[in-house]
């Protein structure tokens, strides 16, 4: 059997959400979020990002927040603009499209967005009636190409999309992965202060399946749960959503599964740098994407599963490794011993 | 702390699940449902429904299924037909219509449709193309008001639909509940060959989540796939999925836990058939809606959740009980000794 | 050739306007609804209806801008109100759901709402956020029976929706006819008062093509260009239609069309009263359905063309007349000589 | 009064039309499109393109001809494909998308797509069921630049998409102008052969509104009109749009309108040439892009108006110059007289 850095969703969940579930089973709750489980952990979340006037929706993946939040915020003839890398451009089969929104593509170099990236698109769409209009602004953090805002780069987005008239969600499906980096400088409190909508991500952290959908904008908050229904994203049982994020948000939980395979990542990483590895991106969170050459990526996938992510040339490519909360520190050895005795 | 009869989605999961998701909870696993219990689990309903040339795909509630499977379906001028008490047309916050679609309510007595009805509908809807057109027919089973399909009523109505190029979906959020009535004669296999597609509720039926859809007309197969991920309903962990079908497809459990749930509403029912109680629709299933003097009500009502469900007269209502896999004989004795004491 | 009273729209148009599209034609004109005529008439119309603040836009036809309203009105989870004879419900091939929308229908008498009939609908719709919520009140003046609101049912209708948080739209496909109507006391400027949209039925009162929507809450006026032209409907030659709205708009002559329509229609109904016939509905605009036998109803068939609406018993249906602008002294003198010889 | 080239919908119509509409005004017809005038165009049409087993709708513009067609054929997971200047990617405010469907943008040199283009998209979008399954190709004739397609061009683009199960859907909002072009070896027969869906555009060569759907594609014929109706696009005097045509393809006069409207911008182009200005592309249609120095620009500015399109330098830009089918002589000469008198 060989060992996945394919992604960080392989395994089940942290061990403390299966006790909480077995603990609380026979427990009858109300449906639809009503229980108490869901209850506290929205408390739970308001106190981590300080914010009592957040609300909180628990949904149970990415691409469901990401239409639901979309669809819910934009008037028909509105539009998402997005990096050219953006998740919801490219990997989630058109689903904002099919809730009628067009989505604008910025090519950049890092997966992030820039003030200057959004006036151009902007300045190109001022033909009205007759294109959309960009509205609102998506980023992802930590990108799909690993890399993380920082608090200035945040705080400048959000000054523009404000000066601008412009919404600002951010996808947090890696969020844990962004704030625990050993770079970054920003906190759940700040991201609650700087953007209307964002999620917290709970299937690639360490959960079974959820995300916090977190709106900070208050003229979002009214009848947001209809748009939760509607979409088919209300479960009977919303106690699984809610005791996942209780126990996660527990005693930082949360923060240090994310800790822990942003670890396992740098460890393998600075394993490469030492014998002169390039990468694609330069990245501190739990996907790194090192340039390896073909003979490297055959031996390691004797004994790895990982994706061979972009061919750079005739004897090499850009692998993609990504580490998650249950990354062992074995599976870290075994392959940093590979990488010692052949590069 | 009252008891519910609100719903039979109160409580957690069998525990043979809990036990499974512990028990695989360090696997790794492909994500997206090509994980081996998905498989094995897809593989055991073939087998039940004796069908290996149905498509089974796992998502996470009714509304998603049914919105995932309609809007999959139709064209976007062609509509649904559903009873007038159908889940589609008054629960599901405008599901079906949010993909675009119309759906035609038709008034019934029982909340099943027959031919007759459809006829109605298709002799209203000739004006083309000034009208929608009619084209798939939407019934649950048991119905939102507890009663079930015979066999007879399920082959009149496919015929009806084959002759008139229609396709029937069964909603089967209590599939299990209809066919382990005590007066059913209807089997999963007849239903897998009587529909084109129908689904089978976990939610309601023991499960934390999870309505495995299965699509028997082979011209609905292909590419079904994406509907789901583009709808949000795709799991990165379907491990959650396929391992929670998997047990309960096992030793027939699924089975075992819906005829628990209906013998435990019947009880109450023939407890009060003693006592010359009327019921607002006649059902062998785990819901039942029995018409009780307000005083009864309240009395009830000091030890027990429920919904009161229709106003009937200044001094009775309907109320409505459901039972569920999980709800214990105690629960039971205790409702009968109030009704026995009371009246 | 048979004279036909089948619809208000068989003809082109009236004769003003031709000479209109005559003179203009060589003039280059700003695309979009920018052109001079355009300005002009919706100026015009402003004036009519005297309300500075209204915004007036022109599209081609009632379907159109029945889904252009609702669609940009409401938010995803919104729904619409209607009398189950509304256009919108029965001859829109689902037009409204096709932009994400429910319909929500009314059985009436006379195709007519009520406050009471809508508060019926709140009551039965409080299950959030498990329902569509009810948002706007779509009614047809005249209605599709025929009938008519006068002024204190619309004030009332008014009134309600203001009171509860509900749009009020009408649909104006025959608004000429309405406010012309010999019972009417409503003018288009109480209309303006009352309602929040309403549009300016040109098609079916001696347009070529042609709809003036009208929107007098001033929260649905901004960025309403954008819905037009995404749903296909903003005409790079917007003078066609600022062109014959501006005919139609000087001197009275769209209110001189729909009241010959309307006398010609009486002239009918008048002559049937005094045989005693019995109508389907009692109207005072273009369209009558009075009920016939069936010996009549073929020899008038002969001479005429025209819907039989529905069958009434065994002998005698009712029929659908409409008369139009440009209904001629003389079919309408050869129908009643059939009715004088035959009945 | 400045001259306008800014397009080619300034102006009404041809007076053959006008004349028409006035000599058929008061014929009774039938509604929504079964008129005499549409079932004589529409034979006319089927003639010329030489398919008797076409399929011909007519609707109001090149927008609304778009999202109809598009929505009808693609499934709610596939995408269309075009290049990045196509109408419906940045002139259509999102129509297309807000039936459902995503759009892939392609970047090209002159506004066509060729197959390896499309291959390039195919290659991308291997991760099934993640990613939208591109399956329209849209293409412009003449481009948004004014450009063309030839023969071989169109016929190696159709090979590869029904090599690789795509359509081929060609917007001809300004096909006459394409295939009237000296250049052109193209017929309408050819292109009828070629595409699986094209349109023949009215309002831009000579008509007041109209373009001519053709279904090839016998598989998209079976009710089509219930899309053309949802989408508001069914004309009660659908015989507007059938007398014009009627008139256009009379006689070939849908072709000299065009060859006119060239021949027109050849003139212009050509003075431009011999006094060695650049364009900005290649054309031989009634679009033309010359770059000038703003000086010339402002001088041209005071007696004409053009849009300036594109900014090449600090001391010149490419302005785009539109002719129409009533574009005249004089226009032209005073143009190229200020050209030759300041260049």
């Amino acid at each position: 059997m060989k060992f996945s850095f394919k992604n960080d969703y392989s395994e089940g969940c942290h061990p403390n959400i299966l006790e909480a579930l077995l603990y609380s089973n026979t427990n009858q709750q109300a449906g639809y979020g009503e229980d108490e489980y869901s209850l506290k952990a929205k408390d739970l979340i308001k106190k981590t990002i300080n914010n009592q006037e957040a609300d909180v929706y628990f949904v149970s993946g990415g691409t469901q927040a990401n239409l639901i939040v979309i669809s819910s915020i934009l008037r028909p003839y509105q539009c998402a603009v997005s990096a050219s890398t953006g998740h919801i451009l490219n990997n989630e089969t058109g689903a904002i499209e099919a809730t009628g929104h067009k989505i604008l593509s910025i090519e950049t170099e890092d997966g992030k967005l820039k003030p200057y990236d959004i006036q151009t698109v902007l300045d190109s769409h001022l033909n009205v009636p007759h294109q959309v209009m960009p509205k609102l602004v998506y980023i992802s953090n930590s990108t799909e190409l690993g890399t993380i805002y920082q608090r200035q780069e945040l705080e400048e987005l959000s000054d523009f999309c404000r000066k601008n008239n412009l919404y600002l969600f951010m996808d947090g499906a890696r969020l844990g992965h962004a704030i625990t980096s050993e770079i970054s400088d920003l906190s759940l409190e700040d991201i609650a202060k700087l953007t209307d909508v964002f999620y917290l991500g709970g299937t690639k952290n360490g959960a079974l399946i959820g995300e916090a959908i977190i709106i900070n904008n208050t003229s979002f908050q009214q009848d947001f749960a209809f748009n939760i229904k509607q979409k088919g994203a209300l479960l009977a049982k919303g106690r699984l959503l809610g005791i996942q994020f209780l126990e996660l948000m527990k005693n930082d939980l949360y923060f240090d599964l994310a800790k822990h395979a942003n670890q396992q990542a740098m460890k393998i990483k600075n394993a490469l740098l030492e014998k002169g590895t390039v990468f694609l991106s330069d990245t501190y969170t739990n996907q790194i994407f090192p340039v390896l050459s073909h003979d490297i990526i055959e031996i390691l996938s004797e004994k790895f599963e990982f994706y061979v992510w972009k061919n750079i040339d005739e004897k090499s490519s850009a692998i993609r490794l990504i580490t998650s909360w249950n990354t062992s520190d074995q599976a870290i050895q075994d392959f940093i011993k590979i990488i010692d005795e052949n590069l």
